[in-house]
This record gives structure tokens, sequence and C-alpha cells, in this order.
């Protein structure tokens, strides 16, 4: 765990019964605000869009106005609002508290924590949002009882996170980017210089792009109808009902980016020997059966046996609460030092 | 760290200057003893070949040997010997002190540590030779000062080990097995099942394979005349004066398995945000300057700049004597529990 920022954790009392802190979920197109009580039940949950076109101060209100009126509902009046643990995205400082750099949401070096912590009077934690998802199910979800978790979330891009020796892995500050090894020397491009990556390789873009190819040619002919070859269009749910239709190249296409998953999975056990991997996001919710098919076969396929044969592949347990928990997780954490 | 197995550790008194521990390093080719005192000076080294094919048993009496010689030394005699720390090869059982599977000293399930510990009555640990070396690097060599540093060994096949949060990582036993990821979907044959892994790659048995069809095709004059075109013949020293004898060929085998080797640094760099990153192994040690040149560069192009910008790369420093520290270092941790 990194260091704590002494404006964050001035109050460190334990819960009590009467007690709540609020999980937090800032996505790039809806916010999430839970909150939870001493054992980690919900105890109301508060959604808004985050409207992320409007821009950073307009974003930081929503998220405000989102807390408050969490905060506000009836059966919180008579309990008492501890902390606040958020999952963002992009590259931030969870010892800070500072959002280092979200695109979509117009921030730089936007100081989230802080200003959250001056304007709720609590402490405040912020964490990358894919590992407060992996930390949510290790103690509430999939990764239950393991000390030893790999996560990976197959959507738009490729999300990693790290539990190593029962807690969160952080390196010099943001470890976990497992969608960003290259397994396909000079591959397709991916991000920044970095080529045959996994999410070059592998994510719904990269699936979408194959798939826009084959519509375009009639070779799916129920996507090309129901989604067309824009490949923002190409979602999860439409790969997922246009192989339902019986669109056979788009499944080989999905088989083979299972498959790239797996063969990543395969070195992530040579390289970590894991006790197990959970595998969620956008395009194992809608395509669970073939994602754990065909990458826990090549998982096997590029991984020592001895080291792959007792490994737990899951799948993702907590769906969208999966962040809030691990967020109202780990300022409780927090708390409790 | 595993538990520690009641044989082993029965004796737990801290070291006096009086007092030493033995650091060993169990080769395939040779052994070697090194006598550590509680300052982690060298005292005295023995060294015997492994005569592997002689088999188990008689492997194991050399070992017996080599350590008694050494610990009879005169200069030792007023000594108290208080633990021995080995570094192995093979899959092995840290917990136990049992070598599982080690061909080529025609081991299986044979109880190393139990039987040293049985005739020198100390306490002994066993452990990986690669994350013995690395953590001999770690303490006393290139890794000093650092708490997150990755190792890289790249020889007849490419060893690997992990230091995270200053402690070596093993995950549920034989964690950093960092030659087996996969960087090329679909490549050449690998360990087991695996295809395209770093090793299979970049290792010297990789470049020897490559080397010996130019040197047949008369495109590697020297590496011809000189070690001619069996892979066993072509050592990490022949590759090393053929590039200084001017075959160019040959060169440019070394700069493309450097450059696969900083591929896959680039994915560690993605994976852990390390602080530093540590060389060694027979073809770093003879042509250090083309892989930290192409290493750097490639490692640069495949990971995040942000991540990458403030890894250091650097040469292990300790050569032959990396296992024996870091045995005696890992051996005298145990007895200060």
């Amino acid at each position: 765990m990194p260091s704590q920022s002494p404006i964050y954790f001035a109050k460190m009392n334990n819960m009590t019964d009467q007690d709540f802190v609020i999980g937090f979920d800032l996505g790039g197109t809806k916010l999430q605000a839970t909150a939870l009580d001493c054992s980690f039940s919900i105890l109301a949950t508060n959604r808004k869009k985050t409207r992320a076109v409007a821009g950073g101060e307009e974003v930081y209100q929503r998220i405000k106005d989102c807390i408050a009126e969490l905060a506000g509902l009836p059966e919180l009046k008579r309990r008492q609002l501890k902390g606040i643990g958020l999952g963002g995205p992009g590259i931030l400082d969870s010892d800070t508290g500072v959002i280092v750099y979200t695109p979509n949401l117009h921030w730089e070096n936007f100081p989230l924590g802080p200003r959250l912590n001056e304007d709720f009077s609590v402490p405040v934690c912020l964490e990358n949002d894919v590992n407060m998802g992996l930390y949510g199910e290790f103690h509430f979800g999939a990764g239950k009882g393991f000390k030893h978790v790999i996560g990976l979330f197959p959507g738009t891009g490729i999300g990693g996170g790290l539990i190593l020796n029962g807690e969160l892995y952080r390196g010099t500050g943001n470890a976990g980017e497992l969608g960003h090894m290259t397994i396909q020397v000079d591959g397709p491009f991916g991000a920044e210089s970095m080529r045959g990556t996994l999410e070059a390789l592998a994510s719904r873009l990269a699936i979408a792009k194959e798939a826009a190819v084959l519509a375009a040619q009639g070779e799916a002919p129920w996507l090309l109808q129901n989604a067309g070859t824009d490949i923002c269009n190409i979602r999860s749910g439409s790969i997922a009902k246009s192989i339902q239709n019986g669109d056979k190249s788009i499944e080989r296409i999905v088989r083979r980016a299972a498959r790239y998953l797996g063969i990543a999975m395969g070195s992530l056990v040579n390289i970590f020997s894991p006790e197990a991997i959970i595998l969620g996001g956008g395009l194992v919710e809608k395509l669970e059966d073939i994602y754990m098919e065909e990458s826990v076969k090549a998982m096997k396929e590029n991984s020592f046996t001895f080291m792959s044969k007792d490994v737990k592949v899951l799948a993702a347990a907590l769906g969208d609460d999966a962040v809030v928990m691990g967020a109202g997780k780990l300022v409780s954490q927090k708390l409790d030092r």
C-alpha cells in the first residue's frame, strides 16, 4: 500500500453499526455511488450519467451531487458517513488522490480526492477503477479465499489488476496494465508506440475492426444489418447477438480473441503462479461460454502444466457493483489503520 | 515467504562474529560453496565439478564433500557453521527443501534440504537458483536500494525472478518463469506445448539455431570455422567472438534477440511498474553493449512512457557469486526469525 496522505486520513475512527462508507464508480458514461454498512451490506445506491463532454468542473459537480443525494437519503439520515472510496479511470496517483490524466473526463492533474475530502469532511481514497473492481471481487466475489489473484477485463480496452500476497500490487504506482503485454511482435498497433499487445489483438475494438471488414464483405449478414460497419457501433452486445443469429465468421473472430486472452493468461501463470484468474468486462459478460472454453484451453497450452493445473479461471461475480464494493472495502481498511 | 518446515529451522540463533553460513550454487556443470561471515564478507570458496552424469546419489556426495571441505578449511576451524542456503535448478519446493524434478541431475523428489540438514546439523534453505542469484543482486549487487526489481538472465535458456515489495515473489511456489512469456503467437516451439516464448526466440539456443543455418550457408565464416554448425557448440563466447571477428549476420541475430528481450521487458514494465530490471546470464556478460542498447530501446517502444521513463536497466554485478551471496543472505534471514 502506498503511504497515506496526511490530508486524507486525518480522521481514522473505526466504523460502528451506525456508520457507513460510500464506494464510488467513476465511469466515462455513468457514475455510481453506493452506501455500505460496516459489514459491507449495500444500504442504497445512486446513479447518474457522467456527461463527460461537459468538462472537468461540471463532472466534478455531478460526482459531488451523486454522493450528496445518496448521503441525504432518508434511510441514511441517522447514519454517519465515515469515508469515500473511488475507483476512477486513467492515470492517477493513489497517494495524493490526484487524477493525473483522464482524456475522456477532460481532467489533467485534477485533485479529486482533496476536493471531495474538503466538501464532505471525511477521508477519501482513490484507486484505478480496474484495481477497485478486482479488489471487490477479491473480498466479496469470485476471488474470495485466494491470496494470489489476477484480473483480466476485456471490453473496449483490456484492463488488468493484480492481487499478490493478499494485497493490491501497484509497483511504483500503476502496475497491472495487463492489456498492454506484447503477445505478437510487430503485431497490430496499440497504445502509444506499442504493437501486438493483448489489447490490440483481443479488445472489443480489435474484434470490431475485424468484424466490420467481414460485415462489409458480406460475411456477417446479421451484423451488417443490425450494427453496420462503424466499429464504434459494434459493441459487445451486437457481437454476441450476431453470433446467436448465425454469423459464423464473427464467432471465429471472437474465438480467436478469447484464445489470445488465454495465451496471455498462460504467460501470467508462468510469471505469477497465481491461484486464480478472474475474467470480467463486457465481452466476457456477454460471451462467457466462448471465453471460458477458448481461454482456458489456450492458457493450458501456453504455460507449464505443473503451474496451470490448479489455477482456477472464474467469471467475475459482482457485475456493476464490483468497483463500489472494492472502493468501500479499501477506504474502510484505511479507516481501520 | 513460504512457511518454514519445522525440520529445517529448529535452531534459529542469531549469528555472531565467529559464526558463518554457507551459500551454495548447485549448477548442472559446477558446484560452488562459499562461506560468508555475519556481515556477508566472503571468507572462503570451494568449487567442484558437478559430474551430473554420475547420477543422483553421487551428485549428492559431491555436494556434501564440497561443503565439508570448505567448512574444514583452517581459516574456518574456529568459526561455527550456522546454516546452509542453496540455489538449485529445476522445479523445487522451498517449503520442504525437496528438489521435485531436475532432469540434468537425475533427481526426482530428492530431499536435498533434509539430507543436508541431517548431515550437517544446521538449518538449510533451498530456492530456485535464478531467484537466489537475483536475491544476491538485490541485497549486494546491481539491485541494492530498490524495492521492485525484475531479473532476466538470458543464457542457454532464459531465467527470471521477481523482487516485489522488497521480497522474493513466489506466488503459489514457482513464480518468475519470465523466459516463458509468449511474445509471438504461434512462434517457434518452446518448453512443453508453448510457442513463441521469449526463451524460444531469444535464448542462446535460439540464437545458435539461426547462427548455425547462416554458418552452413556461408554467411558467418568465422563462426563456421571456429564453432561449426552444431548448435550445442555455438556458445555465448563463440557468438561474441564471431561478431568481434566480423560475422555481421551473427550480430544481426543477436540484436534481434536483444530486441525480443526488450519487448518482454516492456511488457514487464506495464505489468509490474518496477524500479529496476537487472540483466545477467551468459549472453549479457559476453555482449553487454548490444544487449543494453537494443533491449532498452525496445523496452521503451513497448511500454507506457510514464511507466518506463524511470526504470533503471542494469547489468548484474556479482557474476558467479550472485547465487551464493543470495543463498547466504536468505538462510541468514531465516536464522534471524
